[in-house]
């Protein structure tokens, strides 16, 4: 089958490859009907992980059930299901305490808990970025769809980052009334706004610096915040007459300034600064406890000398993590079956996955209007 | 002043009476601008309780502040305020965790906890049918709106149905996604399916057989069930597929059926069967404990047969009470403010505070298209 | 092998029944070395459930894993676990919530979610009141426990009433310096009563009128309350200086007076009484929808006419239904562990097998000092 | 009468000053009977804080209630009381939300939420350690007491450190079953390893290096980690089989190593280590803006570059700041009264008020076994 593979920094290829086929009695096989490119795939595109070479890349995915293992028994062949991206044995502590991005079984990377599709240091476990995908642990793993082919655009955000921009909002403790600072208005800053107003949020503003972004934020009723116009704090500030009640965080280690530079730090202190006493800030934007790449030695370590003594000093609350999607995916699902949600309006283009070089190149140049890429094999 | 009088069932006056005065150190007198009849005030006015004549009625309001007492320094005079139907201490035990409906210290009748303004057993206060009203701890009771005459219609639910019919979603824990039967159509029902919304539910199915009620409920985007037209759990549970995640009482112990006949189980009844297992119910409408109108013996000593075997089996939940109104009015407020909450769409009615008779006998006898009245002195 | 089975009201026998097997890829064989006979084991002994002849009896189990299907890849053989009462699948929507007690695919019994072991419409399967038990689900379902032999009487209530008592203490919000109303001094209260202080209770109140139960409550640093000497309600008030925060019910449909009369609403009505306004109720003693040999008509049809009035009035919440034992006996276990619960504090006899038919008949005639029997296969 | 006051770095006197009076009408004047000296009064006596020359220290009171106020009407005289050190007017945001320690309204220094008696930067206000005090917003604030004298030493760590060690647990998240580490063994972390305990924690490591502290530690069942013998975080790993499920931080930004060297993101460092993935660390040893005597440049500035990117890859999180006393105290008060709960556990010295300043520099110095000072005016 075709597979889109990692090749070196700043190139990946579609290549043949074996199709994947039940190893476990608990395993199915999915065919993809789409993948999409996650803007974390770009830590690894960037050569900012230790990813080998010819990896299958692709954790988004969705597709039809081809085939089950002789252990399955709740999901069947033909089933239209949405692939989270964490990879569950749901059996184990943190699975059954609803942790699923943080299995203890599933990753044999030493001192890792959680394990992901196509992704360094999370597994050895092949993408979805293909025709056909090997899921583990099916009947626990994989979120069943209405038969047929609508909301497609919608639901293949079910696998991630709608999930992971809402439980930004859950970290938050984001509810109805709240106002909301969201940093970092990439695909999965823009799913915590749109979560936050699921939430009941009466206000959401967005701070970002590209128009295109900031743009598809005003479309759901955020307010925008170029912060190369100036401080976002005072912006927001001043608009919101105060300080606002919530904040995420949805930019992460590679937060850089209007100039380009990077500053680890620099996003964690706006929201410090913005939120209010007593207020919460959830982190979905990715820190690495090692980052070779990093802009100074703190963060080469992965340490982020952020302002912790006004933080303490206001009695925030800040939760961080990788989303556990089972958590969240199934009333998400609701939402866009009822009509009130409709994650699909990021999506800027949907390209077959042999021109996936292209949307990578795209994507990662920030190219005006490349807000998020849909494959389909 | 005038004010509305309760004088003998079936029977109120606009009367003169004097006007309130500062009596305590932290008193405020508000001039009202708004009041509202609700469908507590008809318990009272049917002769289903034991209020007595002359009594002032209202404790739905809103005003300007008149007169403030000499300890009171936070609120100020001009200020414009919602006025909470509690009546709160703020220093005791429930107050300082939040329930205001159960004040300790306000309410001096035997084996009650919790004062209201204008209400049987609730204590000796004045309503706000009238031109004026007294405030009893000022600082802690009244929410501070903005200035001017905006949003006036919208802001007048803070006082009571609007928190009500949101306590009802948080007793029954509405959440994203959640499919939920609101049973009774009356402004506080309608105040539920309108907060249900709010917090993320994905469907709302509102019960009832009043067709101006129905039609509300659909224009804020419920799902309208006829009770008159056959058994509302089938017809939820077809509509929804299966069983809803969650219930809102909001009819109270004067539920009928299509006839006119009184059963009191009824509702809870429907709402044990239409919930799924591990569900949860609000109840918001009202049941008492002694009610000598009452349709048979056991209700008329507050005793409610419903199907409680059936309700243990199914492992649901059940949260009661009168509504603390301050633990969601200022949210609500600015939820208003933001656009994106407008419980104004119940009001059919405004009329002069001279008026009042004629509101309370259409409102009483259901007369078509009189879902929520207004006065305004 | 050697298996207690229900012959007829009254009647168990000790028979031979043949193994049981490997069925399906993730089932597991269970070599039974501790199984206790419960409280509502006696439901069925007593004939007021359409239990059929011959079924094996006994959820309440734990031994060494003799056995394990071609999927089971987690628990392995000679593996020391507790098995819990609920028989959960571990991918539906309950079970993925936590609530494992409703799992919606074990119970094949129409309109009933949640499957058990040896118990009366909770599936086909037997008990483990046997030398062997299959156990589905094997590593979803097991919890496993230090090797050898060491807290044998306080790990076998891991399976049953110890999580039981404590989803009592849940379910009505215990925690640190509350105070509390127990009704039912039999396992279940007892368990309800130690998790209580587990929780951080300042003061526990249990309420029986059998004077070995009361003496292992006061065991446990508990005030006995026996209502055969006076109205429990006001005993513990006086005690208490007032009313109490929280109530756990651990007695269920066949209350009764000192008489001996059954009042099915009698315990309800008392913990309603006895809460303060704003309180909860953990309801865990077995309510049923149908119980032909009730008292009175209401109750055949599962009705119980409580005052309802008063639960209202009060803004109390209740809670109900069988306990999901996954979501607490890890830590119930550690505790177990650590020399801080120690729930075999009621254990009073240990039996062979064999001589179950005694343990049944002098359990369910209260003889006196037969407080919790555990049987030895 | 007579108080303590600042005098400069290293110097407190007691001297004459005029008696409070009452200047507000909901102000009272408490006769104080015990006062203690807190840790965080020693960052004033080094000159940590811009606290001002002849500032009246002491936020540790209890006493008699001497006078009050025209409108208190719920405290009368002659009662005896706690006097939680935060000052909060009980009708902000932030008060009614239950967050007293960050009252908008008590403090009118710049950028500062959250008063308090005798400390930088939290209001004009005089401090406790004297023969009376004056209390702001009497009703509100004070938590009655049963007259008489018994308790007294429990008592008095209801003000401040006993609930400031349980608020670390509840940021923490401690319950039923986990296992705890905490940083700090001064008054603070034993008052959390106490509050662990009675919050159901199966087992607590408490690290410090005073042997009189860590002898305390194990007074009361948790387990001692000298961190001058070894890495604290391979102790508990070691001890514990494994990272523990929740953590306490009650060092604060001081943290030093063995040799006395200043180290400000030591302790989180090694929480982050020690706890596992999911879980929950809660601070409340004080961190600060700005701390011009710090030990390197970040930290003069309230930066701490502690490990964040593991923080973030374990899926921590983190909750922080000074204690809302009203939220646990009543209960605290509760437990103490039931005998369940002796914080006097730790109290080692109990001297005259003109004593004051030995107690400073003895408590100061670490002398052995000057582990909690109180006095009596």
């Amino acid at each position: 089958m075709k597979a889109v593979r990692y090749k070196k920094p700043y190139t990946v290829a579609v290549e043949d490859v074996p199709e994947p086929k039940i190893e476990q009695p608990l395993d199915a096989v999915v065919r993809i009907t789409t993948t999409n490119i996650c803007g974390s795939d770009l830590h690894m595109y960037e050569g900012r992980t230790s990813v080998e070479e010819n990896k299958i890349l692709g954790h988004e995915n969705m597709g039809i059930v081809e085939e089950v293992g002789p252990a399955v028994n709740r999901i069947k062949v033909g089933d239209r299901v949405s692939v989270p991206f964490n990879i569950a044995c749901g059996t184990c502590r943190n699975c059954v305490d609803g942790w699923t991005s943080f299995c203890l079984r599933t990753n044999p990377t030493e001192g890792m808990d959680g394990g992901a599709y196509g992704y360094a240091n999370m597994g050895p476990y092949d993408g979805g970025q293909a025709e056909f995908l090997r899921v583990p642990y099916a009947d626990f793993n994989l979120l069943e769809l209405p038969p047929g082919t609508d909301h497609e655009r919608d639901f293949t955000m079910l696998s991630d980052i709608f999930p992971t921009g809402y439980h930004g909002c859950e970290l938050a403790g984001i509810g109805p009334g709240h106002t909301v600072a969201v940093f970092g208005a990439g695909p999965v800053g823009l799913m915590a706004a749109h979560s936050a107003f699921l939430r009941g949020a009466a206000r959401v503003f967005v701070v970002d610096k590209e128009p295109d972004r900031l743009k598809l934020a005003e479309s759901i009723g955020a307010e925008a915040i170029d912060f190369s116009r100036g401080d976002p704090v005072e912006q927001i500030t001043e608009a919101n007459g105060g300080p606002v009640d919530r904040g995420v965080e949805a930019v992460g280690y590679q937060a850089h300034d209007p100039t380009g530079e990077e500053h680890p730090e620099m996003v964690l202190d706006n929201l410090v600064k913005v939120v209010r006493t007593t207020g919460a800030i959830g982190v979905v934007g990715v820190y690495m406890p090692q980052d070779p790449g990093a802009a100074n030695e703190l963060a080469k370590d992965g340490r982020v000398a952020f302002d912790y003594g006004t933080f303490f000093t206001k009695g925030q609350r800040m939760g961080t993590g990788q989303c556990p999607v089972m958590r969240y995916n199934r009333e998400l699902r609701d939402l866009i079956i009822a009509g009130r949600a409709k994650p699909s309006f990021i999506v800027s283009h949907e390209l077959d996955l042999a021109d996936a070089a292209a949307g990578y190149d795209n994507f990662d140049k920030r190219v005006d209007g490349w807000t998020k890429v849909l494959l389909h094999p």
